[in-house]
């Protein structure tokens, strides 16, 4: 992939600065789009209209000089690193070498994004560097508009999350109930069984997640409780998944709420009007339309129908308390935002629609599908039917 | 837990600062070890003598006031976000949030990691708050001394990763040869396969890991590569293997190196010389010394028997060339340093022994074990036999 950074270029114009620099490990987004590059520990790029250059510890130099999309590729020794650290210490002998990096760029001002680590911007500033924050999310902005292989890749990890959501479905489709609780082979079926069912699927599918909420009765009234213990028949169980692929690292995200059993007629009312509110907001859908008139089309039909929204009342804590979305790509929450201030929509975002509703005396409702915006509308990424009770 | 944070007391008094700042995600494990709290998205802590005190979104308000390891849990609708957002944008509302949330603290002057936002500290500094990052790494030096609990923690870790070290040795002893690649069930033995069942295992035993290196040959050469595509027979197979324990966070790390069939003359010599190497490492684990002392004596062995090393060649790219270990805890590469400049140890660090030595031509040789260091000496964390041929 060779994305296009000429937005990049027109704001280095338009700030006047030199460069980009990003001081961080892969598990930054930022820092593996711009650098091509996947490490465990933090290294340097710097990215100018000329070039991208890494500075990587020698550990990492070989590795780096085969897979980084970058045009050179520099070591600690190649600035006397050893030397430097004898003479400065650790910090001060990193300074020195990234200073004397941007140097032989001919780069003196450089822009961050806002997370650059303050002390390496302080220790740089120190040596007459200037260092600046970005004014907009500019990389993160260029990443939240997806290519055609981007959306592959996204769709390969909605793929395996769907049939990591079946295995989950099928779990709880075979357990039976006994007191009121979930049983399966003979033991109570608990949240945590039902994750591992997930994350082995999607192992073997090539993902990988650190989280994943499987939240029943009073666990699910918290949208970002991960639930445990046992699942209870008759109440809602949100499944909420949202792996990252190992190889392409891009992640999927989506949702179903199951009912094992009869629902009370309140949980069966929300999940209606939250199916309702989901269909509405995928209809705002279009380039031109921005994430606050998605999360406005959710909030107005709960809003309709006589529950609290954060956007109608922001210290509630029931009803629909958080955003209808956001972007998904090399992060599983990026731009662009699907709440009150959400961006204007272009063609190749990729975002998720997640309309939901929570009461600790109710349980929690959700709904989530990923969809990518096309030049007329969005593509639904998301292939999964939406259906309450599980028989 | 309750650590000991008299240390940070301590060097806010002598720094003359009113509090400790830190504005991340629990992936940030200083984030989450003063917090005690585990999120996804970044949060803001205050440490001060008097207490700690959480700023965080509405959507973690709930979790975060049953979870964290707070006196307080203040969210953005106490500081009027929504309007802030109105009137100055989302960044300068998140700062202007947060500088009201400090003065509720008195708290006008705050020490900060390194690794802080720099965003959100010139944000911070233009509200008039003094930033400064701390001198040294303060919490990140009270982490690396671990507490009984901790220790157990990456006790229990260990034991998942050594069982999926044997389910990796299991697969390499069932494989049989074909035209000199590992087979296993008719297929070709690869990387990925042996990757995979290490991972199950490590998830079935409520382990998570991003990452694990089985690299053979040329791979094997490269420290850092995970290795992919058919294991071959007579070649060394490095590996790494370094599970983190989803419940507590808490991580292991050890390495094997493996070889299915004749090893060659040179990697017999070097495996023998690496166990050489960790064993003389390892004695010179103790209170007192330094990680430095630890390194030298990997060097010593592997510079008496000819082989290049970063100390004696810092530009060589085969030899010994990387660091002799680490600490380990909540990051998997932390506190202290086992090499050039390493920290004195003390009782209760927990640092990783792994020597290894590397050459394009030979492949790679790699044993690493991990061990707590105690007031006479260290206990080994590791109970996995070292032996280079598997029958």
């Amino acid at each position: 992939m060779e994305p296009d950074f000429s937005a990049l270029d027109d704001y280095l114009d338009a700030v006047d600065a030199d460069g980009y620099l990003v001081d961080a490990a892969s598990d930054d987004s930022t820092q593996r789009y711009l650098s091509g590059f996947d490490a465990p520990d933090p290294f340097t790029t710097l990215y100018t209209p000329e070039g991208t250059y890494l500075l990587v510890s020698g550990l990492e130099y070989g590795r780096a000089k085969k897979e980084a999309r970058a045009d050179e590729v520099r070591r600690g020794s190649d600035f006397d690193m050893r030397g430097k650290m004898q003479e400065y210490g650790r910090y001060e002998a990193s300074a020195r070498a990234r200073a004397e990096f941007l140097d032989e760029y001919e780069v003196e001002s450089v822009v961050t994004p806002r997370r650059f680590p303050l002390g390496s911007a302080d220790d740089l500033r120190a040596l007459d560097v200037d260092v600046t924050v970005e004014e907009r999310d500019v990389v993160t902005e260029i990443r939240a508009v997806k290519e055609d292989e981007e959306v592959e890749h996204v769709r390969e990890a909605q793929k395996a999350n769907e049939q990591s959501m079946h295995a989950a479905e099928d779990l709880i489709a075979a357990a039976n109930v006994e007191d009121g609780v979930l049983h399966y082979e003979g033991e109570p079926l608990t949240s945590e069984r039902v994750k591992e069912e997930i994350e082995v699927t999607l192992l073997r599918e090539g993902c990988a997640l650190d989280e994943t909420i499987v939240a029943c009765g009073a666990n699910a009234a918290d949208p970002h409780d991960r639930g445990s213990g046992p699942l209870e028949a008759d109440e809602p169980i949100i499944i909420d998944i949202f792996p990252k692929n190992k190889s392409t690292k891009y992640h999927a995200d989506m949702t179903r709420t199951f009912c094992k059993g009869e629902p009370s007629e309140t949980v069966r009312e929300w999940y209606d009007l939250t199916h309702e509110a989901l269909d509405a907001a995928l209809d705002a859908v279009e380039p031109g339309a921005t994430g606050e008139d998605v999360h406005d089309a959710v909030c107005d039909i709960y809003q309709e129908a006589g529950l609290p929204t954060l956007r109608d009342d922001p210290t509630t804590e029931t009803g629909f308390i958080h955003s209808t979305g956001h972007g998904v790509g090399l992060d599983v929450h990026e731009l662009p935002h699907v709440s009150t201030n959400g961006e204007e929509l272009e063609a190749g975002h990729i975002i998720t629609i997640e309309p939901g509703l929570y009461d600790p005396d109710v349980g929690g409702v959700r709904i989530e599908d990923i969809v990518v915006v096309t030049d007329d509308g969005y593509e639904n990424l998301t292939d999964y039917e939406i259906e309450l009770v599980v028989e």
